[in-house]
């Protein structure tokens, strides 16, 4: 079944497998905490969209060193994204590019009216990468790391991130534009391991790299 | 609430919380569908371990190319296990060291023995060393990752997998054991490497590497 597909009401289905409507109702209630369907009051339940993934996964909500958990995040980023920006150059279409051009612009435009929305675009914008490397589970393990950051270590908020996110962002995509794989590698690389500097209060802005 | 932690009963909490037992019921229901608390039958209700871990957070059995995805996974652990074996040879005690030549024997034997109980003895050799390179959250990735990939395509059950894992899961362990950071990633790479040519049907057990 295809996301957005409507299921039978309570009654159909309780009638077609030959249970009781408590019984349905109850898998139901399961199936929708497992996010395989979604219950819109008043309309019906649906098939999910990202079938089967739940929300908080891994269950970051219960670790309780939240900087301890950003800081092991950040490593898990900086070992396997600098891979998806050279495979993003190597891979993503025009239409690819566009539109991380777009997110390019509206994490920086965010920043500038500092919105806190720029962290969601942020992670829109990670992860579209992420998507362009070909690699379908790593576009779903991605918004879930850097969405485990940003939920609880609210880097971007810093100015020095205002100031260095929009600057390395474009040079990851410009890199991927020009296909080079090399340079996108090391944008992504630099970018994370600015983050990281941040992160733990080592960044120095005078600093040349 | 630390794991195992036994919850009041239905009667208690109804009456503690001002609730209907009904309410209780199905709270406790969607708790247990995310893994925060689990149900023994005639013992009661307890706290979890790995609390808000749920089996399959990523919705693998939904994935229709089963095949495509064990590569995908395949390449996310080339990404990352080769910097946590180099983690783990800085990091591990002696004890880990004695746990990983245990897993390695265990893994081993099974492997002579076809039994298949060897896929999961390797999914905890691969997370031990994890959980040897200090980063909490890659411990729990681990599992997932070697989990997806041994449940739809069991790569160990080829003769070849039979013949080089225990040489390749030996070594990782020795570079380990002798502080060698550069190779014990270099073995790691090695161990991955062969996994997935035998995974794509193009690996050459003539070829010397």
């Amino acid at each position: 079944m295809t996301p957005n597909t409507k299921l039978p009401n309570e009654f159909d289905l309780a009638k077609q497998l030959q249970v009781g409507r408590s019984t349905i109702r109850e898998a139901i209630k399961q199936l929708e905490s497992k996010n395989v369907v979604t219950i819109v009051r008043g309309s019906g339940t649906f098939v999910s969209h990202s079938t089967g993934q739940v929300e908080d996964p891994l269950g970051f909500r219960f670790v309780k060193d939240k900087k301890k958990l950003a800081l092991d995040l950040c490593e898990i980023r900086s070992m396997v994204e600098p891979n998806l920006a050279r495979a993003a150059a190597l891979n993503a279409t025009a239409k690819d590019v566009d539109e991380l051009q777009d997110l390019c612009d509206k994490v920086k435009e965010l920043l500038e009216l500092r919105d806190s929305r720029h962290a969601q675009a942020d992670q829109m914008f990670h992860t579209k990468i992420a998507t362009c490397s070909g690699n379908q589970v790593i576009g779903k393990l991605i918004p879930i790391i850097t969405g485990g950051i940003n939920s609880y270590y609210a880097i971007t908020n810093s100015e020095y991130a205002r100031q260095t996110a929009p600057i390395t962002h474009q040079g990851i995509v410009d890199a991927i534009r020009a296909r080079d794989p090399n340079k996108a590698e090391s944008f992504m690389r630099k970018h994370l391991t600015q983050n990281l500097e941040i992160l733990m209060g080592t960044y120095d802005p005078h600093e040349k790299i």
